[in-house]
């Protein structure tokens, strides 16, 4: 390609998940894409918020680019701006995470990364010149570690990407002893933390722990947190409404690269995402949710847990990332899953190192019906059975 | 601010015009914001098509990086791909701005755009990392002239950004003739074009020559044309609809930056424009929009030609930029006419060799209705008058 002379463009890698949903066929049960099935679509509040944002003319006009100041007031109370921060509105979280590596990284500095990782993060690293070191994402104990000893003397890391709540693809949940030990030696490393967290409220049983940002405010620390909120997860992806908030100075920085990338985010999403905010049903559509993902979630993983499989507990999100029975290959078992007609992601779409092969596989328990995941944990153990 | 690493964000320019609206106050006659009065806007027409996406399930899912298929197809026929192009949807014609001088210029090339120019470019420029050299936008000749000597032996330079078509800020429109030497002067020198065209549909009396894109293919031309359009201007800005279309290899690398930076269009957004496309809406607005704003330019501009006012004629968009009567200042006369509740943009907002103070005002005759447009001609014709 002669004209296309951005190597970083052309560098760009291919996301290993979509190479995998590409395999996705009419029929086939999909547990690899982490798409939230349209049940768990509040139609009906969306239908009405629409047709109220649809008679505004402020739905149709210019806006500001760090977004609707009154959508920034209807956020949830869990994400109200904590310690002075600022609220900045943007198209998911995906350019929130794009946004906070633009302005917190110069080209040829380095953001440390888990591995396993939401992979959409190392493209943004490569479009902007930014390189990724990774630390062991498996548990926040072995993160803690390894960003102890990455941080030590190397003045050229200028951020963390952190997913501590319900992750993707682990599903793991950051302690709060965890996340003060991370705030502590962000603080003194003087490193900036990413907090991705659009998984929060979809708990099973009991609320997770404060946001690094507000933890960060509680204890009178330092550290520069910029958190990212979505509502993708909780109300609809195709609103394209997410936010990121974080010291003003910086949001003011980030605004301004967006206002270059794309001026501001969608007027309408935003009228009808403040709507349906402002009328309550985002409250009465989350105590409708999570029950159903709590029981999602242990439907699914019954079956697994009989036939020897690990790593099954999670208290919320979307995603768990078991650990196979020992003797069996990830690779070879999405083979014989897919010929099954049963779709999963093998982690290692989701590893950075490549010379460690993963033994787990992601499975997203929030894109199918109860009865389809009974089937899929019974299809996945008879393939282990089958291979012993 | 220790954390803002990256120095291409933190020394973003603030967009002049930005600063100008800041002055706008309530009751302010404002003729310098680009923004479209909601009158000019389908309420009607739009309230139908999003009624039609509230209820579909794709409005609130997540969807391809390149935009909703069915948009695409119901682009209208001026918009239709020509010579095996491809079409990606972007969030507004800014992302495809950016996405196109993303692409086409590694950090450290050069990108020539005219001067005056649409400010938001060169923040894409710093943004980008990407140099920008400046040509003569005053006429088609001389940009021709200018852009031949820049191109002479300079293989630094990648792409021109251009706006032939009723351009913003001068109004202008590149003749075919201009435009087949713009597109034989790129093809020799292997230099891509970025045509920029979202107010090609507002003629007023005859159509505009064809896109450089269509031109270029018309001619069997190797030259690389990627050409924005969008719906901002003709059907609404709150919309956020744009799209690109290019050669299939650089739109499959601006999808995959895109994909890292926003994932993919706002989905409802989506499903409303094409709705609103597929109804057959957009011609009829087309053709009720026109005349009026035929008539608002006639109606801004008679009593300026008469108090000696040049360069007032365009046929088509939504801006004029007339030179003052010679011996005025343009500092002074937009200072004396906000004292006078008058909002004008001095051309020296649209300049970047500021060394040479600019003698034109840029006005939007889109903004007001016609009574307004009457005053705000006499306004600024006392105040000539009074100057002398």
């Amino acid at each position: 390609m002669t004209f296309l002379r951005n190597t970083q463009v052309a560098n760009l890698p291919t996301n290993p998940l979509r190479r995998i949903f590409e395999q996705a066929k009419p029929g086939m049960t999909n547990l690899a894409s982490g798409h939230p099935n349209p049940v768990y679509c509040d139609h009906r509040g969306l239908e009405v918020a629409t047709a109220l944002a649809a008679k505004e003319q402020r739905s149709w006009r210019y806006g500001a680019s760090a977004g609707d100041a009154e959508l920034i007031d209807a956020l949830p109370p869990w994400q109200a701006p904590v310690g002075g921060a600022s609220t900045l509105v943007t198209s998911g979280a995906q350019q929130g995470i794009f946004l906070a590596c633009q302005c917190l990284g110069a080209p040829g500095q380095t953001i440390l990364v888990p591995d396993p990782v939401y992979p959409a993060v190392l493209s943004v690293a490569v479009l902007l010149g930014v390189k990724v070191r990774t630390y062991c994402g498996e548990s926040p104990a072995t993160a803690l570690q390894d960003l102890a000893r990455l941080m030590q003397g190397h003045d050229d890391i200028c951020a963390v990407y952190v997913l501590p709540t319900f992750s993707n693809p682990t599903g793991e949940t950051w302690r709060s002893e965890d996340r003060d030990a991370l705030l502590e030696l962000c603080a003194q490393s003087k490193v900036a933390v990413i907090e991705d967290d659009p998984y929060r409220e979809l708990w099973f049983d009991a609320k997770p722990p404060e946001r690094l940002i507000e933890r960060a405010a509680s204890l009178g620390l330092t550290t520069e947190v910029l958190s990212l909120g979505s509502l993708s997860k909780i109300v609809a992806p195709g609103l394209r409404i997410g936010w990121i908030q974080g010291n003003p100075d910086l949001i003011a920085a980030m605004t301004a690269a967006r206002q270059a990338m794309d001026l501001q985010p969608n007027a309408l999403a935003q009228r009808v995402a403040c709507h349906y905010l402002q009328s309550g049903a985002l409250e009465r559509h989350l105590n409708h949710l999570r029950p159903q993902y709590a029981s999602a979630h242990a439907t699914l993983t019954a079956p697994l847990r009989a036939a020897g499989f690990s790593r099954l507990k999670v208290h919320g999100g979307m995603f768990v990332m078991p650990e196979l029975p020992s003797g069996i290959s990830v690779a070879g078992l999405a083979e014989h899953l897919r010929s099954h007609e049963l779709l999963v992601a093998p982690g290692d779409a989701f590893s950075i190192d490549k010379s460690r092969p993963s033994n787990r596989l992601r499975l997203c328990f929030a894109a199918l019906p109860p009865a389809d995941l009974h089937r899929a944990g019974e299809t996945l153990v008879a393939a282990v059975e089958a291979w012993r």
